[in-house]
Parts: structure tokens; C-alpha cells; sequence
């Protein structure tokens, strides 16, 4: 096969090079802030080092041609992307592997796929690139079904149609983000979806987890780009209609946008895509206090500005990512527009900034979105998921919670949240962590905080620690009035806050809707329901 | 009961008084267009006109104190205001009559009401406001049923909570327009929803089936308002959290949002709220192709502006309602802001029509939005509910349809969509009707047209007639790729085409969610699935 081969131990490609003294630095500065040096980093893990059990199933000869058992397919699709997976491939523990991975090459092959596993009792784990951090792929299914399959999409990767009137696409599920801008980039057309993964992540991925993408109000979340959708579930396939807008019952698309595949595989979506922009203006505005710079960004969100950066930065945070130095909290606040300058939108929002204690850039050292505090922002955010692993390596708990709450209570929330974290990771670890706080997105209503937490433990101990410090977080969201996730998805890491925070009723609907679509419950046992 | 009075026969309160003159002037003008003159109405149905069969069932004791089987509260509950529901008064036929309607004072009403339709075999059907137009609230069972209650909530009329920080309020279902935003207008805070029924419509009934307000763009449809959810079901009530977003599984509000009472009676929301708006500006200009302004609508979705209103207004509907004389296709485009004048906002998106052919006003003679044509179709839009009571009685068939569909496709489906309906007013009446059209809404990806048709018939004919018609202009439709309902809903007209356009396993699904909320199919059947 030709695909591009992906890593089992750490972020991205096999071939993804990073640069040792990048990585170098954001390990000396993490180990500084702990009070610690010379750490070394545990051997990574090898093909050779794992030990597979015998796969349960083989796929049938018709469909072998694109199925594999090998021990690296297997491998590599055992885990996503959390700090439990990354700990987990560190121990070698690799019991929940699936049985056999499929690669189709066509819708058709996702039916045949679906009905043999129908008739053999084996578990279906849809795939786009892995990146889930919630335990969204991870074939852990228990002993009610014979065998697990997992089908990765990544060979669905077209975009097969452009409506350059209606700005809009017919893009197959499997596409990873480079490649779907790639194929739009010549019809001076963009989906402008940019999540943190977006290197590594596909966009039926994107539409089954809900994912949020990196800017900060308004479209940016995959839900308001899908037109209509393909799915194949084992009771068969839908598609819904192409409509700007509609009003004609419960939209079916809502229904599967953050299914998480337990209802069906997205095959091909229609997604409605924006002009490239042309226009720009980016700042940053430092403040001195966080919650004087949160009232800022709440006059910002509802004064129907819509910048496309409003990502408050706190000082730690700043620190860690190289945006700032510490000492002040930062707001990256940017506009752009494919169609008009953006000064006069710039202007205003910066007024707020100001009318809540904001440290304004001099507008005649403004700079674009590449260069300045919002630059070095914007580059640690896409670079960060490729540090990861020489961080945990290092037996350093590394990890992030997001999530939203409305305004009337952020303050008392983000400082028990902070408290809580801080808390849990003495307790559990024996020595102060690092907590840190940005938002990813505001809306009218409230903020979207994201903490990322630091802890020094070892590789043998940070599974269980990192355990208890989630369950700490989590229970703490779920008190104060969060929602367990706010663009991560639930998973299987988040099932237990999550069947708290859904109302009951609902889940019965779901479940009852699960059956109607896949009536043995094979598709991704575990999330969002039990089969 | 200190209900205030609505009227079974026409729009509104028995004491709205509807000036003559201004009804007069409408009449003239539309029979004057189809070339008539002098017709007389019909005899409006008074309550004694009308003959009801014996209630099927009693409310128990326990209950009864809040239902009625009076005939007024029967017969005021049998329609909504469709033209069929108008045509069918006119007949004075009441055979789908309600046997009870309950006027609960709070939830736990609701629920013994439920509880003892379970027992007692009883349908339910969840009424507003009663100014459905496609079928939503007439209670025609089937013979499955012992009996039919209406549940009419507008007794649970409150706000009952106001978060000015978040800017959202907790409202009970069965407030009106005007109350809802009288009680919020001394928090300085808006809805900002105006559907065209404004003035005699529910938030629940908002809710229930996806309204569209009168905005054009942006933040207009019900479904982004709804922060949160209330509902009680025969399987007991649920509701969600509160929160400005979430990626937690699909969203549970979805579910409820459009659901036109099949899986549950909203009972309350907590709405997302906005400033009331303090700068504006609108004017309207001035088309000689319809063709041309709508691509001028085009680029102006697609520009990222977000107008307030951007609606394309053909000849001669302007005509009709007297914003223009016929000679040219009009836009009326208009901004605002609670937050910052909007002269650039409107300076781009006049460029864009001018770009296309528009005819610009001289922006020093510039209008607000109450004047000019802007004002004089705003005021008309409002009225309009009014008048048609009038225009019926004279046997005058009188009805929309609206849709929505992509840019690629619109120019041919709007030319077959007039045609159309043209046609099948010719075949059907013997005589050339009017056929105009508008664009309620506007989307990137294409626009929401919105027909109206007029045809001469008389009282006795023209509900076989407007049948004829209906069927041929929502087979064109369907077969052209619109939608069966941009923002009227499904109710029991559409379901013939809904049925058809909504993916087979979607309602599936669906069926499957009711039956686990609903499981003897009580609630409003016949609506969006069968039982």
C-alpha cells in the first residue's frame, strides 16, 4: 500500500522529522518550571518490543485484498493520541490491538466490510488519522464480540466535486488537512477548518468529534460547514440533501455530527468552504490582570465583531509557548476577511480591549498574524502536538481539559478549576505542577477555557497518577457547570462525566436511534453508549 | 380564565381591529390584479355556525379544573392559519375538533396531563400560539385514539430568569413575541427574533419547528439561540445543561429543535440573548433583472458582511405590498448594531450590488429602516398575517411556499418554480394568477426563496384547488432539489414530500428516539413520522 506510514510512538509520519534542538528547548523549559534538569528520556518503543496476541478473525478472502494483520497495522492502530496512550505505548501494552485493519478503497467495501462483521459478531472502529486524545479508536470491546476491526478511511482522500457558485465540496472522509486545502487551494477556495490535528486528522474525523477549529469565533466549527453527509451503517447507507437551509425536521445531519462512529461511517460530505482570505490585521494586548483581560474578550465576543483570533493567553501559558515572558496575560486578537479591509473591525475590538484595562499595541507597530507575540503563539499551537512525546518520555504528565461555561460564572469556575488541577497534581505527584489556562473560543454567552497541566512522575507511575488527576478535573467541571468536553469529544476517557452531564432521556433516545442503525451494536462499542 | 381571546377565524385576538381601509386597499389591489373587481366576502363562521360532535373523553376530576371542553376552546384549537385552515373554516367544518384542551399552569401539570393520556389512550397535541401554516396543531388522530386533548401552553408565560453577563434568559415555553421581549427590554436585552408571526406565536412553537426570524443573515434562525433545553415527554423530562458550546456527543437540543411536538412538549429554555441595537442603517436599491440583484445577493453573503436584512423583493410582489411599483426588482439591504455604527458594513455591501447592476441611492438621501421602500416593506411584512382573512373570504386563494437552495442551481430552479406555479394556477383555476417571489434568507451557499401565489376561485372550490396546486409545486420541489420547508415546517401538509426528502434510515433513527420518549405514539401524530 502507499500510504504514508504513520507513527505508533509519538505524533505524525515516520518520516515527520523534528528538529532536536526545538524539542530541546521545550523540554529544558517545562523541566525548569518543575525544578528539575538532565531528565532523561525512556527508550522509545519498537516494533520488536510488542507482543500481539494471535488475532481472534481473518477477514474473508473477498475482502483481504485490502485487510491487514500485520503486527504494525495493528500497532499503529491501537491507540490515539492521549497522554494514557502515549503512557501506555511506553509500557509496551499494546492487549487491546484490533484483529484486523481494512483499508478500503471504496464505499462499496465499507458495506461488504460492515455486512461480514455483522455476520462474524466483530467489532467495527471507524478511523480517520488517530489523533483522537479521548480513547475515541482504541478497540477495547470486550469479550461479546468475536473479534475487533478496525477500517482506517485514509484511502477515501478525494475531493470529488467544487461548486465554485455555492462555494461548497464533495470531499471524501478519509482527506487528512493538507491534502483537502491542497486539492481546493487552485479554486482560490478554503474549508478554513484548522484544529490543532489539523496535520493529522481527517475531515470525516472532524465531523464525527465535532472538532472546533483554531479560530476563535463564528465558523469554525465543523458542524456549520457541513452541507449534507454519506453515512454507511450496518443497516445501510444515507445521504442528505444539499441545502443551504432547512427547516424540515430535526436535521439528520445533527444527528451524526458527533456520533463518534457509533452510528454509522462517514463516507463523503458536502462542506461549505470560504474565499481565501486577503485581508489582514493581528495584535496581541497584554494585561495584567486575567479576569480584566476575560471581561475584555466577553465585550469583544458580543459586540457581533467576529474576530478570527480572540484567544486570551495566560502569563504561564505565554511562558511555556514562547508568547510572551510571563509577566502579563496576552490576548491574540486577530480579523480577516476575504473581502474587505478589517481596520474598521480591529479598531473597535481594540477599543474594548482598552475599555478593560488592555495594554494597546501603538497601531503604527501593528503586525500581521506570522510576526509578533500572535505569531510565536500561532507557530507553538501547530507545532506543540510534535513535542509531546519527548515530553512524556521523560516521565513529565503532560496533558490538557477544555471546556465552556457561561459568562455569569467563569470567574468562580476558571479559579476552582485552577485550584482543583493545581491540587490534584501535588497531591498525586508529590510536587507542584504547572497549570495554564488559554481560551480557544469565545462565544456571546462564555468562554471556552483550556488548562493544560504539568507533572513530574516517571514512566512507571504517570498512567495511574495522570488517572487520578483526570478524575479530579473532571468531576470539578462537572460540579461547576462545564461541559466534560468542549471540542476533544467524549470517547471512552470522558464516558463517566459524560453519562452525568447527558440527560438520561436522550441517551435512551440515542441508544434507541444506535439500534435502528446498527442493531448488534458494532460500531464502536463503548462511546457515547453502551450497544 | 384570563386568557385573552384569539380568534378561530382569522389572524390574531378576537379583539385585534384590523382598520378597514387598510384592508380595503389590499383587496383592491389584489382582485384589481387578477382582473375582478366587487367581489363580495363570505359570511365570516360565527361559533354558533358550527356543529362539534360529542367529546369522546373527560379530563379526570383531578385535572379539570384547567380544561375545557367548551366549544370555543375546541373550535379555536381544531386549525392553525394555513389557507387550507382557512378554506376549511370558511366550510365550517370542525370534524378534527379537539375532545379536551388543557390550559396547564406548570410542568407537573404536564405531566399528570401525560400521565393520564397514557392511561386513558389519548393523543396529545402541543399548541403555542395556534398560527401554524402547514397542518402542525390540528388534531386529526386517527381512529387508534380514544380521544384528542390539546395541551395549549400559554399559561407558562414567564421569564423567569435574566443573566446579563451571559446575556441569556430562562423563558417559559408559552410566552408570545411582544411579552417576551417587553420583559427584556428593561434589561437593555433582545430576542431578536421576529418571525412574521411574531405578535402570535410561542417560543416553544419557535422552537418546535425551527423558526426563522425576519434577519436575513447570521444570527436569525431559533436554533443558535437555544442555550438550553426543557422538555417533558410521557417518559418523563429531561433537560440540558447550560452552555455557550459543546462537543459532548451529538447535541442533545438538536434532537428537540425542530421536532414540531412528536418527542416532547418544551416546557422552557434558556435563550442567548443580544443588545438591543443602537446604530442602523438601510436602504433599498434598485434592479432591473432578478437574475442580476440575486447574484448581488450572492456576493453579499458571501462577503462576510452579515446584513440585517438583504432581502431580494421581485417586481411584483413589490408591487403588492407596496413597497415599489412594479417596475423593478427591489433589495432591501439594512445593518445594525448595538455596538458600532455600521456605515462601512453598508458601504461594502453596496459596492457589491452596484457590481452587479444595482441602481445605488445617493447616499445622502439615505433612509432609516422605518422609511423609504425598506420601511414601507417592513410595515407590509408585519401587516400581512392580517389581511388574509379578508382576501380568502372573497375566494381569493392566497398561500406561499418557501425553500432554500444552492447558488449552482438557483437561477433554473427559481425559472421553474415560477413557472410552475404559474402553471398549475392557470390549469387549475381557468385563470392566469400572480406568482412573485422573494428571498427571506440568504446564505453563502445559497438563498431561501419564498413564493406567494394568488388565483381567483371561489369559497366552495378552492380547497380542492389549492390542493391541485400544492402537489404540483412541492413535486417541483423536490424534483428540483429544494427543501420541502426553509422555515414553515413539516406539520401534516409536507409530510407526503418530507417523507421523500429526508433520508429512509433517518427516520428510522427518529421513529426509534420517539417510541423511547413516547412509546404509545401519543404525541401530535401524524407529524414528521408515523407512530
Amino acid at each position: 500500500m502507499s500510504l504514508r506510514q504513520m507513527k505508533f510512538w509519538g505524533w505524525g509520519y515516520v518520516d515527520d522529522v523534528v528538529d532536536a534542538a526545538e524539542v530541546d528547548a521545550v523540554v529544558a523549559h517545562i523541566t525548569g518550571r518543575l525544578g528539575v534538569k538532565g531528565l532523561a528520556p525512556a527508550q522509545a518503543p519498537r516494533e520488536d518490543d510488542i507482543e500481539l496476541a494471535v488475532p481472534r478473525v481473518e477477514a474473508p478472502e473477498a475482502l483481504q485484498k485490502n485487510c491487514s494483520s500485520a503486527p504494525y497495522d495493528r500497532i499503529v492502530h491501537t491507540y490515539g493520541k492521549s497522554f494514557l496512550d502515549y503512557a501506555r505505548t511506553l509500557q509496551r501494552d499494546f492487549s487491546s490491538a484490533p484483529d484486523i485493519v481494512a483499508y478500503p478503497t471504496a464505499e462499496q467495501e465499507i458495506i461488504d466490510l460492515l455486512d461480514w462483521a455483522s455476520r462474524a459478531n466483530v467489532a467495527v472502529i471507524p478511523f480517520g488519522a488517530g489523533s483522537s486524545v479521548v480513547g475515541g479508536i482504541e478497540p477495547v470491546v470486550g469479550d461479546s464480540y468475536d473479534g475487533a476491526m478496525t477500517i482506517d478511511l485514509r484511502r477515501l482522500d478525494r475531493v470529488l466535486e467544487v461548486d465554485k457558485q455555492s462555494r461548497a465540496a464533495r470531499i471524501q472522509a478519509g482527506i487528512f488537512g493538507p491534502a483537502l486545502e491542497s486539492a481546493l487551494k487552485p479554486h482560490g477556495l478554503t474549508l478554513r477548518h484548522f484544529p490543532q490535528s489539523f496535520e493529522y486528522s481527517s475531515l470525516g474525523g472532524w465531523i464525527a468529534t465535532r472538532s472546533g477549529g483554531h479560530f476563535a469565533t463564528l465558523y469554525t466549527h465543523i458542524d456549520d460547514f457541513v452541507e449534507s453527509l454519506r453515512v454507511v451503517s450496518p443497516a445501510g447507507a444515507l445521504e442528505s440533501r444539499r441545502l443551504p437551509g432547512s427547516g424540515a425536521g430535526p436535521s439528520p445531519d445533527r444527528m451524526f455530527i458527533g456520533s463518534e462512529g457509533i452510528l454509522g461511517i462517514i463516507t463523503e460530505a458536502w462542506m461549505r468552504l470560504q474565499d481565501r482570505p486577503k485581508f489582514r490585521a493581528g495584535t496581541a494586548v497584554h494585561f495584567t490582570d486575567f479576569y480584566d483581560a476575560a471581561r475584555a474578550v466577553r465585550a469583544i465576543s458580543q459586540a457581533g465583531l467576529y474576530p478570527s483570533n480572540c484567544r486570551l493567553v495566560d502569563a504561564t501559558e505565554a511562558a511555556n509557548t514562547g508568547a510572551g515572558d510571563g509577566n502579563s496575560h496576552i490576548l491574540v486578537l486577530a480579523f480577516e476577511s476575504a473581502d474587505h479591509p478589517v481596520e474598521p473591525w480591529m479598531a473597535r475590538a481594540l477599543e474594548c480591549a482598552n475599555d478593560h484595562g488592555g495594554s494597546v499595541p501603538d497601531p503604527t507597530g501593528e503586525v500581521g498574524h506570522r510576526e509578533g507575540a500572535a505569531g510565536r503563539w500561532r507557530q507553538a499551537f501547530t507545532r506543540a502536538p510534535h513535542y509531546r512525546e519527548a515530553v512524556i518520555a521523560r516521565g513529565i504528565i503532560q496533558d490538557t481539559f477544555e471546556t465552556a461555561i457561561t459568562w455569569d460564572r467563569f470567574e468562580g469556575f476558571h479559579a476552582t478549576m485552577m485550584e482543583t488541577a493545581g491540587d490534584a497534581v501535588r497531591r498525586v505527584t508529590g510536587k507542584a505542577g504547572l497549570i495554564s489556562c488559554r481560551f480557544t473560543h469565545t462565544y456571546p454567552d462564555g468562554p471556552a477555557p483550556y488548562f493544560t497541566f504539568h507533572g513530574l512522575s516517571s514512566v512507571d507511575a504517570m498512567a495511574a497518577q495522570w488517572r487520578e488527576i483526570k478524575q479530579a478535573v473532571s468531576e470539578a467541571l462537572l460540579a461547576n457547570g462545564g461541559t466534560i468536553t468542549h471540542h476533544h469529544a467524549v470517547g471512552r476517557d470522558h464516558r463517566p462525566w459524560y453519562d452525568r452531564q447527558r440527560p438520561q432521556l436522550f441517551a435512551a433516545s440515542l441508544g434507541a436511534a444506535k439500534r435502528a442503525l446498527d442493531p448488534q451494536g458494532l460500531l464502536n462499542p463503548g462511546v457515547l453508549v453502551d450497544p
